[in-house]
């Protein structure tokens, strides 16, 4: 159902506390802390006596504690005390899964412990960086994640969806030139409008009068989207190989699957422009917030439609090239897993 | 599951507009409109591009376009236009229902459009004869749509679920003279109550001081049930021949299916008296509300029995007599279908 | 599913009147009321004409009359009258249930209907005895009912759930003297703990203000699950022999399966100390509530996890000796079912 042996993400840093954090990723029940001396941990969020979730336990230095009669376990899973008795029953644990906090994200690995290499965790030093401004926040999206992939791959849609936010004149969206690239497991999307409306987000930011240039690049691995957003006035700013830009946006899109028909959805919007004023990250934040419960609307609709009807055609169009690709890619990572289980087995 | 070669009640005139109307038929999620030039549409509500509902997009012109890429389809369901490219998927197009307004009444097809015919659409003359004054109302309710049949066919449940409107003396619906007639694919059920205490509904509408005499007249089709309804003073309004009466009503019943478990009712209630007065249709049509949802409990009680309790043994009675004839229709109706199939396959 | 042949608690006796009561109890749909000359009666609550739940209809003389079409059911569920016609159909009845009035509880017999013998129903006379007072309530909890066993069973949790309440000391808990043992179909724990801090229940209840020895004794039996305890200032009260107590509180715990997913839970406190004064009782009540309630979070939770993991490892520890012996009864109880059933057939 989902590819098991990469990185996803799993929350942000700054939601890791000695509380404990319940979450499922990839249909596990997952519980997250950071323990007394600064450890991330993720384990099974289920305690092996009576599969109480640990998440209704509390953290005890390094260690966790059940909240039902109090089992301990230490950070890699095990049980190391039973109240009432002097032993533990051989073989009690839970399972540990590699927990990494990296440019304020939390990145989790679900599948096979032999194979998380910590090196292969995307970056993404725009949340550190002081030349730009950002701020995030995480949803719960009732559909499968691949919705929510073609939603973002392909931004054409952002005309008819997002008139009152980001939009513009639909047309202009659908007609922008678009170049589609696959990279190993990547895909990455540039399109480019010249001369057009101003959307009005873009006004509010940075108070375009005229028509502008925009251009948005989309980079495409299993886990993240990278959106990179420019616009300046017609002429003045930039063509497709010097791409400053008056107003910059950088959307970070953690895709983590929660359950087949439901997507956990960590984005974060970032901005490089009136850094030093007061509410413009939080204005910006909301305008995208908005934009992304339209988004909602419209793949949450779609899936109850595959879920009623997955046999009926559909019929793919020019602007779902990009959208493609990555199915490819999750495809290909699928088949490539099941091929290594079989093997092994 | 449902008779298909049928017209069924799709809503009321009065609720189509350019704005989209979505409503699940049969199983089948269909979008209806108004064109602005006039049309009465109803197509499959699903993008045949990536199954967004249409009904998430709007009417443009005589067209409706989709709310996530655009694509434009006509009054056919045939995918005309998708912006950013020249041509049009060959076969892209979605379902279309021949649908029909008439008495005020929105009639629907789902079936083999090659038998549909405008003639077979059953009257209803009284929606808009100057005599009767009406209103109507539309709900949901959870149960199969043979349950909602047996509950209008059979009048005689009215003396002991209604007692607060249009009911009575039980004793008095139980013992009723009844007579039921099957004709064709219909089915008439004749009720007649003599020398009986005025139900309070009857009361207020009409201001009976004695005993009066009632007569109902129920006639089945398959989709549609008419109830017919006349009271008058014991003795001085009607025989069976001679239906002249002093308060007469007439419920009309739109009954189609939603889905197996769930059923869209449409019905009106008219009225003959104080046609001049104010409010008198809405008192009507707040007490026969009233009633129908007292109905509304019972049908969704029965469904859940039914669901819980497949196979429990259930036993006939004497006034079940006019709803075994009209499962009978339904249950012949879906055999030749069914039969008709296998032979054009 | 369920072990058939056994008395299960129905309710409370003072809950029974001639307002008709609906309630599942093993998946089966029960009505249940007090007729006009104060028969207790329980039926199958579901007409046999058209599956309306009886509940819906109301009680006259000592029958009871369906809300639908006003078929008239007597004590033994059989169908006597129906409106409309002289005969009743031959076989026209629904099940009946034995219920029974005792210590203000209502036990009900859904099995085998020879082999119900009251002198089998479990005593409990806390409930008229003057010497304590009691209060109780009914909850339907969304768990399997071998869980509530489980926890009801195993008071260690105690320390670990209930440390707002009647918790204490963890560590106390789990250290506890713990004496197990199985007699007949059912099981007895005796739990000691000398020498403890008295938890705030407790402190509130009697004002204890140094440390206390406490005791606990908890009989299983299928249905039901009596838990004494008593609490007195250390060295002053008792021993295990003499079981006299400052502190005594008794806990009725009638548990019935609702369906395989949710279990009735039935339960009366009882105190033994300031009788006279008021709202002593209440206060009572009112902190055990709150301990149940906890409980309720943990066994649900515990639910969820085991129908998504059904096969997922569990270890047992020592504190689960006592459920362990209670889950053998039940499985012994119901295999013994399931072979005289083949017997017979």
């Amino acid at each position: 159902m989902f590819i098991q042996n990469q990185w996803y993400v799993a929350g942000f840093a700054k939601e890791l506390s000695t509380q404990l954090l319940a979450r499922t990723l990839l249909s596990e029940p997952v519980v997250m802390f950071r323990s007394e001396s600064g450890k991330v941990v993720a384990l099974e969020d289920r305690c092996c006596h009576r599969n109480l979730p640990l998440s209704h336990g509390k953290v005890q230095g390094d260690c966790l504690s059940c909240g039902y009669h109090g089992l301990v376990y230490n950070t890699d899973g095990e049980c190391i005390h039973v109240p009432g008795q002097d032993t533990v029953p051989p073989g009690a644990k839970v399972k540990k899964f590699p927990l990494v906090e990296k440019d304020n994200v939390l990145w989790i690995w679900m599948g096979d412990l032999a194979k998380a290499n910590i090196a292969d965790i995307p970056d993404y030093p725009i949340h550190s960086d002081p030349r730009w401004a950002h701020k995030g926040s995480h949803y719960t999206i009732n559909c499968h994640y691949e919705l929510i992939h073609d939603n973002l791959i392909d931004l054409s849609h952002v005309g008819y969806v997002h008139g009152k936010t980001i939009g513009g004149t639909p047309a202009a969206h659908s007609e922008a030139q678009m170049f589609v690239e696959r990279q190993g497991n990547g895909v990455t999307v540039r399109r480019f409008m010249k001369d057009t409306v101003p959307p009005p987000t873009y006004v509010r930011s940075i108070g375009f009068k005229n028509n502008i240039d925009r251009w948005m690049q989309i980079t495409f691995v299993p886990g993240l989207i990278r959106i990179y957003i420019g616009a300046a006035d017609t002429g003045k700013g930039f063509d497709e190989k010097n791409q400053m830009d008056q107003l910059g946006l950088r959307i970070f899109n953690g895709v983590t699957p929660e359950t087949e028909k439901s997507t956990h959805y960590f984005w974060t919007a970032a901005h490089n422009h009136r850094l030093t004023e007061p509410n413009v990250t939080e204005a910006l934040h909301a305008e995208v917030a908005q934009t992304f419960e339209e988004d909602r609307i419209v793949v949450e609709a779609q899936q109850r439609r595959f879920e009623q009807f997955p046999d009926r055609k559909t019929f793919a169009i020019k602007i779902d090239a990009g959208g493609i690709h990555a199915r490819r890619v999750i495809a290909q990572l699928m088949e490539a897993e099941k091929k290594a289980a079989l093997i092994s087995t």
